[in-house]
């Protein structure tokens, strides 16, 4: 049959064009600063040398500590390794003065980081007139008061795309908004929101000790360095605290109850410690698998908003017939049940983690404000 | 807890707000003239009367034998009904006038009938620089030649809303767009994209004859008057078109392999004759049922498209572990995997049909317009 895909190949040729565009001398439609060269950082840097990055600038970008604004570099492909050993000292001034000096009509920063302190700065930027880009969800999803100046920034006309900050990119935040335009409302949200949690307790049948599987994961890189991250709950309390804020639920951090999985005794320990004592997560967990199993359910780690705007997060049992009972990998399973979408929910499921599609969701974010 | 539900309530002060943005004198920011008054089109006339559509002003409705460009009877709650016996005679020219006239930056033409006729002159009018907003398929889900006079008409800035063309608005064709515009592509898409086949097939176990679920299903308003429009694929067929169209696959009409359900016997007798010999459907599903429950498998009506591009549509067996094996009601599921999303595919589902979610999704393009 002759189907024709008429999408552009992503050659050598093409990167090349894409590469010039760095040295080009007009104008820019879009500048960019990347902050953060990390697995994120770096994917999002080989996105820009592809034929869809074409009509973005980068003109300037750092890692912790050091900071690159010269164009020549920019457009290396070793971009990332070159800024762990040269390069300016950090300085925010220096970067936004390279997206002043770009003459492009959009000056996007991408915030590619981890950082709180970094996205303190965001509704300032916003406020002076960037639009900021972001994976990191510690301004959204982090104290009210952060929520509220954001919100307050945004009314400067500056845009914020925050559509990494929860499930790497899936479109959760996009579809509830244009849910919400239309006049719809969320009434409850459940889901499955981090990858790792996710296929920890998608493997977890009690034949091997989770510890065992936490070790895996680990290896997989399926978690933080140190899993405690991931285990605590918190990452997955701050998306659902950006996605209610998004549906109109003003909710302090102080209002959604996590329960996490780390007890209380290994929680002041060094992560070398945490992970030489694993071996004691395992009986409470295997006690609460076998409880679910005698009622014919499974463990499932989920995070509920009710329609009182109540907020949990934690580890309790679904029966098989649950939507989160059948995930698969790390995937993620976010179920919106609204207004308008009252009889059965609207669900969005899939890789809800990982570089590639992390950076594309800030590329995406990017792209949509030309 | 304190959450604070910060959405505007739709009460009746705000909608009498909006009524009177019907007779208001300033140009509206968006003008809107909508083609059909049936169920969906009744469903988007309420939402019309609902804050989120305050930046709208309806300067035209029409059935299929008479419209309205009166402000006073369009902005009536009973506008559905009065088209019934009073109007004037239908005339895209008179409706085309009513746009023009409104001074509006944003002019806008929302197709909810199922009107082949109409559908061809979405191109005309995308060029005369009208937006269009459809629920319509029988264009870019018909021959091949309207799709690539749709893609032509839009290089003159014209844009078409079609979200409500495939799974009445869940997130399906947005999505894929966005993952093309950052380079992605589609590899493989497989889903049920009907609301009325998933419901039929979901039910179906053996223990009760498919022609006893297929006039329970009729009843129910999940099927047509005459179930053969579901039962023959062909609108399956369509979305599938759509959706690979749009993912960059140029396929025609007869590049889609649809295996319908309605035996050759049966497809020539009127509406009527057919209802009265369902239960010819009953022995040959029962065997497929049996056949596959013998192998630990369960009947799905199924569109798929894989890497080559080659399409299919009808009925197969999937095992338990099956996404499609899981639906309730009547959800369409859709899942596509892409370049960057290849491990596990990108999954939306929900509900795939109904007037107001329908509505909704016309309403969402039509705000995007702004």
């Amino acid at each position: 049959m002759s189907a024709v895909l008429d999408t552009v190949p992503v050659g050598a040729a093409s990167a090349a064009t894409v590469s010039r565009t760095f040295a080009a001398e007009a104008a820019p439609t879009i500048a960019v600063v990347l902050l953060g060269t990390g697995v994120v950082g770096g994917a999002l840097l080989k996105l820009f040398n592809t034929p869809a990055a074409a009509s973005l600038r980068l003109v300037g970008a750092a890692n912790s500590r050091r900071q690159q604004t010269d164009p020549t570099n920019l457009a290396s492909r070793s971009l990332r390794e070159q800024l762990n050993h040269q390069g300016d000292a950090r300085d925010n001034a220096g970067l936004l003065a390279a997206l002043d000096a770009s003459g492009a009509a959009i000056r996007v920063i991408v915030d590619a980081t981890a950082s709180a302190p970094l996205a303190s700065r965001h509704a300032e930027w916003l406020a002076r007139g960037y639009h900021v880009v972001t994976a990191n969800k510690a301004l959204a999803g982090g104290e009210l008061p952060g929520w509220r100046a954001l919100q307050a920034a945004l009314a400067s006309g500056g845009r914020y795309g925050d559509s990494a900050t929860v499930g790497a990119g899936l479109p959760v935040l996009s579809t509830l908004r244009r849910l919400r335009t239309c006049g719809d409302s969320l009434l409850t949200l459940e889901g499955v929101f981090s990858g790792s949690l996710s296929w920890l307790f998608n493997q977890y049948d009690g034949s091997r000790p989770f510890s065992v599987l936490l070790r895996e994961a680990r290896q997989l890189g399926y978690t933080e360095p140190d899993p405690r991250s991931d285990l605590s709950g918190e990452d997955v309390a701050r998306k659902l605290l950006i996605i209610a804020r998004n549906a109109g639920f003003s909710l302090g951090t102080d209002e959604v109850d996590v329960q996490g999985l780390v007890p209380e005794p290994l929680r002041a320990l060094d992560a070398e410690s945490f992970l030489a004592r694993l071996e004691e997560l395992d009986a409470p967990l295997a006690k609460l698998h076998a409880e679910a199993k005698s009622r014919g359910c499974v463990l499932r780690f989920l995070a509920r908003l009710n329609q009182r705007g109540r907020a949990r997060v934690g580890l309790v049992e679904v029966p098989l017939t649950h939507p989160a009972a059948r995930l698969y990998g790390t995937d993620n399973q976010f179920a919106l049940t609204t207004t308008r979408y009252n009889t059965q929910p609207l669900v969005i499921q899939g890789p809800g983690a990982g570089p590639e599609v992390t950076a594309q969701a800030l590329l995406g974010d990017v792209l949509a404000l030309g």
